[in-house]
């Protein structure tokens, strides 16, 4: 195990479970501490207790009302009315395990794979992202025969004991069988793609070149094509396909997790590592991850493959999920499927995402803690630096997310460092609420400079 | 890693794809393999398609009523009125993260934990009992320092990279750092505790004697109390207590997985690991693991431990579980806890299963394909013999399930060669339901002979 010294992006925007200064919310917290223990961290210095959600806003126990800027897995908006009674109807009829026939399986798998470029795709249900990622590192390991897994390097993929040790952002002991590649080259928007794919072609090469050194081999390049919790790197758009030329011309698979940028958020694609596909090439990933978006927030999630990659694994080990894609979890699938369609979702956050980065740059003229605003669709990550060293901040970013949810507007942090802001808000977010945010922002940037 | 001789308990009783005979259900398993591919397994020789379920009822596309004897997750019945509606109403107020206090959740959490023996005890939440057990499986390793863990022969304890590695029932290629054990000494209802302690002690010190050998030391004995894969071993009560004292000697945790005997099932107890508490000495696990059963269906799980161990994971490790305990999962749960209580399910259980192995015991004297009956409250694991040789058949065990399926009764086989028949009903299984199922069973066995 190495060492790994990227800080945890988990603390980050984290409540310290000291005295907020509010009793009833003070008093909450204990409950909590004493019956859901220290494992259960909450967000912000002064914690928040919801109790109703409307499409972007959510409500608390006091009755204010919060712009939600920040939860990707409500994608269609909090307490969608569709998914809630989708659910609502499955629930009184049946809701049970995947090993009889269920025809709104296929009916809605056949659709998902009709909008992957995957060949002879099929869709295997889990109940969450980090389950889906768990057995796609399985495939690729069996596939390729090798150990070594190449991610970025403060990626978060999931919470099982697999997934945790390629998430540099909270693994604390790192594998010997993992290499990370750094994203830093393509903070500033301006850069060129040829700069870009010269780049990410020597990064992604030191790491797998780390890997065979160290006798593991490559299976599998494994990332999110937004780099959401790295900082949201979205551009120049082809980069990504360089890196899996690397990755491929040494044996390793490519494995697109979208549990973050999946389902429209990008703006550009229903899936984020369609933005990376070039004129002349298709990026085609080997394995496709989703995430709990895919259900609105109901425990739904999967992974798409080719037959020939899940026969192995099917032939060798084999898959059992109880509960993955029983009845309830179609239904709420099948509903975000088509209200995304429904309610044009993917070209509202390609709209809404333009604007709220347009509003972002022009702040960025008037603010110099604003280094660089980067993003796609409605993922934004914001690059905070103290105003006077012109250094990274954390510790001011950390400032500015509690300030903002003093004025009532809900973001988190992302970055090795927790210096960028990560704006991602349910796909309904839309002009008036990005106004509404840029509004807020500007406020708590005048009221809000760095202390070194 | 080590070959595994246990032949894969998921693949007895599984359709084999062969066409069934049944048009329509052809057709759709074409769909299926053509959509969710080769690992999408489905029970029986002519699969079902279940669109409607009620109690203990489930029904089929045809309008067919199927008894089910078999579906533990549906704990209060399929379609709970109680539970759908809980949701329903969940899911158009809020259904998001578990990063903002909610006081639903504490009181929950408090209502369960009041339920079991361990000390300072805090209940942290995952989507899946995969989920639970993997971190189970985490914190005892980093508690002690170990990594062995040891498990029964033919255990199945999830599907994540870490839990299948501890599933010697799916898992084709055990690590070394597993060692498992026997249960075959407890075979025979008529054993006594004395001889069953000796039995278990004498197993377990095997099992951990490997693990010291080999260098890994002893982390946990991870164990289902009723030990539903390996085909049901319940009694005599206290012989638990024994493997738990062996493992404590070496320095192991216990982990009680309350995936399957969990929440009333066992009749005697709310939890199965209680039944094996003594007049003279309480069984307290190091942590408890809890799955599906947990929400009848709507993905809740989680696992219980000390404070002291969580501590310990959260300074080191750290756990972030996006959707464990969101709103809608609390809802389910609560639903649960207070249907099993209301409805006396535990009470219920005791008695319908009482009434239902008194029954089983009943044919056993009158065939001698029934080698013995075991089990406690509605669960309970049948030993299927060839009638001329005595010896254990697992595909005879195969045929009575899908001729018991022709007559529209609905159960699973357990047991390390497949040859136990496994009865595990929803909790609202009465008595009527008992009679029909023992008449069905007769008709079924009078039919069926083994053809050796």
């Amino acid at each position: 195990m190495s060492e790994n010294t990227v800080k945890s992006i988990l603390a980050q925007n984290a409540c310290d479970f000291s005295a907020s200064g509010n009793e009833d919310i003070d008093h909450l917290v204990e409950q909590r501490l004493a019956t859901l223990g220290p494992t259960s961290v909450l967000f912000y210095r002064e914690p928040l207790e919801m109790v109703r959600g409307e499409g972007t806003w959510l409500y608390d126990s006091a009755g204010k009302q919060y712009l939600d800027a920040y939860n990707n897995v409500a994608v269609l908006g909090h307490s969608h009315p569709a998914v809630a009674q989708a659910v609502a109807e499955q629930l009184t009829k049946i809701n049970t395990h995947s090993r009889y026939l269920d025809r709104n399986s296929h009916h809605y798998a056949e659709q998902l794979l009709a909008t992957l470029p995957v060949d002879n795709a099929r869709l295997l249900f889990t109940c969450t992202g980090s389950e889906a990622n768990d057995l796609a590192i399985r495939l690729a390991q069996l596939a390729t025969g090798k150990q070594g897994i190449v991610v970025s390097e403060a990626a978060y993929h999931g919470n099982t004991a697999l997934v945790n040790q390629v998430s540099p952002s909270s693994c604390k002991r790192l594998p010997d069988w993992l290499a990370t590649f750094s994203l830093d080259g393509l903070r500033d928007e301006n850069i060129t793609l040829e700069e870009a794919k010269a780049y990410i072609r020597s990064e992604i090469g030191n790491a797998v070149a780390k890997l065979q050194q160290k006798g593991f081999g490559c299976a599998a390049l494994l990332a999110d094509s937004i780099f959401s919790s790295d900082g949201v790197f979205a551009s120049p758009t082809g980069f990504l396909m360089m890196a899996v030329e690397e990755i491929r011309a040494e044996g390793g698979l490519f494995i697109a997790d979208e549990v973050q940028p999946g389902f429209g958020r990008t703006g550009d694609e229903l899936w984020g590592f369609m933005r990376h596909s070039t004129a002349e090439q298709v990026l085609v990933p080997d394995v496709v991850t989703f995430g709990k978006p895919m259900g609105n927030g109901y425990p739904v999630a999967g992974l798409v493959a080719s037959n020939d990659l899940l026969q192995q694994f099917a032939d060798q080990d084999g898959y059992f999920n109880t509960f993955a894609g029983s009845h309830a979890a179609i239904a709420a699938a099948q509903a975000v499927f088509d209200a995304i369609q429904s309610e044009q979702l993917q070209q509202n956050s390609q709209q809404t995402g333009t604007f709220l980065k347009a509003g972002l740059n022009d702040l960025k003229t008037d603010f110099s803690q604003i280094k660089s605003v980067r993003g796609a669709g409605l993922f934004i990550g914001i690059d905070i630096v103290n105003e006077e060293s012109g250094l990274p901040d954390g510790t001011f970013t950390s400032e500015i997310i509690n300030a903002l949810r003093q004025h009532q507007v809900l973001i988190g942090a992302a970055g090795k460092d927790g210096s960028t802001l990560k704006i991602r808000p349910p796909l309904c977010f839309k002009q008036e609420h990005a106004e509404h945010f840029l509004a807020v922002f500007k406020q708590v940037l005048q009221q809000n400079k760095s202390h070194h």
